[in-house]
């Protein structure tokens, strides 16, 4: 399974996966989900993928494989050179589709799921800071104001936290500690989500990854969160009011 | 789709269930599933269901037969009249088998779920505290120190707060706050859970439901528990140490 989270504040985006990948429990790997590619002052664009591997892998080989072919040939369109990320997420859409025609029916012959889910981010000088959820079919959503983030693979553990404390006005650094503490609470319930994890920061109007970094599974800073997050959630339960009354034990 | 919850901790046992089902999104209703039985002094059981309601309606409906029956024929089991809480989750795992083996093709041949799932607690005069979960197929678990809760429906929103403050030695007033919390959480991420809730609580050795109130929507101690939790999680958030250096803005 995965854990992957990507918020679109009005100063930035946000980015975090986990990188645990696993057929059955006992064949588990580690891979990362989370691609990036940037022209730095010019464009920062960030993929993360969840769901069958080999489909995802060979999405990601196809936008890479038309970058390089765009080096020679300038007409090939690339995430890289078109003019928006709308239409970057219509080419990683049309990808999908692509792979999904070729191998759906002998994956699914076998047993397995062919479907991927995707959502790519970023911001090219003269555009808007976007966040899109790409689906299995190459359809593809948007995020809003009313909804400033997109979750893929296993979302339910961590959802709360960010429902209660992000929105469109929050700080870029108060969404990194929030997508955080939502990535722990879920690595804490699900063993399908796993250490270590990949975090990526683009400022608005930056162009440009200002944070890219692996948080290995020792790491002191995640650490402190999730020692400190777990001590101020029972600090903050003690203070919850009863709701039977209390009797002498 | 449901969300249930129960506790086995030192002190007793703490049950809450929602009252929502729905097939599709606009067909939705409110149906208790919560079902108690008491003889005041001698024992306590309560029962809370997931799944196809008509399978749940109909196994509590065969536990209610048998326990009128065995007014006239003593030798008729009942969750009421067997030695153990064992003894009557195996009365349940029965009536569910006997249920799913008379609709299962027909239910699913209309694309329907049959599966239910039940949880069964209570304690006799002289026996211990117990918490059965009992599956689809009649065979049941039972929660231990180390695993002293059971959820059944829509579980995972609400999993990380009960896995960071409930263990065998809680209060059974924090018990109730940490199951509302729990509930709060799912509430508020899952639109296929609702209000009203069902509580109940039997304190150890006391053979008779401590608690057994609904918490209607507008409920001011649900409410208070609701608001004090999101002001506490957002005051805890805000002590939380950064992960990337914070920039002057």
């Amino acid at each position: 399974m995965t854990y992957c989270v990507a918020v679109r504040v009005n100063s930035g985006l946000v980015l975090l996966s986990d990188t645990r990948t696993n057929a059955g429990i006992d064949n588990f790997s580690r891979f990362s989900k989370m691609f990036t590619w940037e022209v730095p002052g010019e464009r920062a664009v960030v993929m993360m993928t969840s769901g069958n591997l080999s489909i995802a892998q060979g999405v990601i080989t196809r936008i890479n494989q038309a970058i390089e072919r765009s080096a020679e040939d300038p007409t090939i369109e690339t995430i890289l050179n078109v003019d928006s990320l709308y239409h970057a997420a219509e080419l990683v859409g049309e990808a999908m589709q692509g792979l999904q025609d070729r191998y759906r029916q002998s994956i699914q012959a076998d047993g397995a799921g062919a479907d991927v889910t995707m959502l790519v981010a970023g911001q090219r000088k003269g555009g808007r800071l976007r966040l899109f959820m790409v689906y299995a079919a190459g359809n593809f959503i948007e995020a809003t104001d009313d909804t400033v983030y997109f979750q893929i693979g296993e979302h339910k553990y961590g959802k709360p936290i960010l429902d209660r404390v992000v929105s469109s006005t929050t700080s870029l650094e108060d969404v990194v500690k929030a997508v955080c503490v939502s990535m722990d609470s879920t690595l804490r319930s699900n063993l399908s989500v796993g250490m270590p994890l990949d975090l990526c920061v683009i400022r608005r109007d930056s162009y440009r990854f200002d944070v890219r970094q692996r948080i290995e599974a020792g790491d002191p800073k995640f650490q402190a969160i999730s020692q400190h997050w777990g001590a101020a959630l029972r600090s903050a339960f003690s203070g919850v009011p009863d709701i039977i009354p209390r009797i002498a034990t």
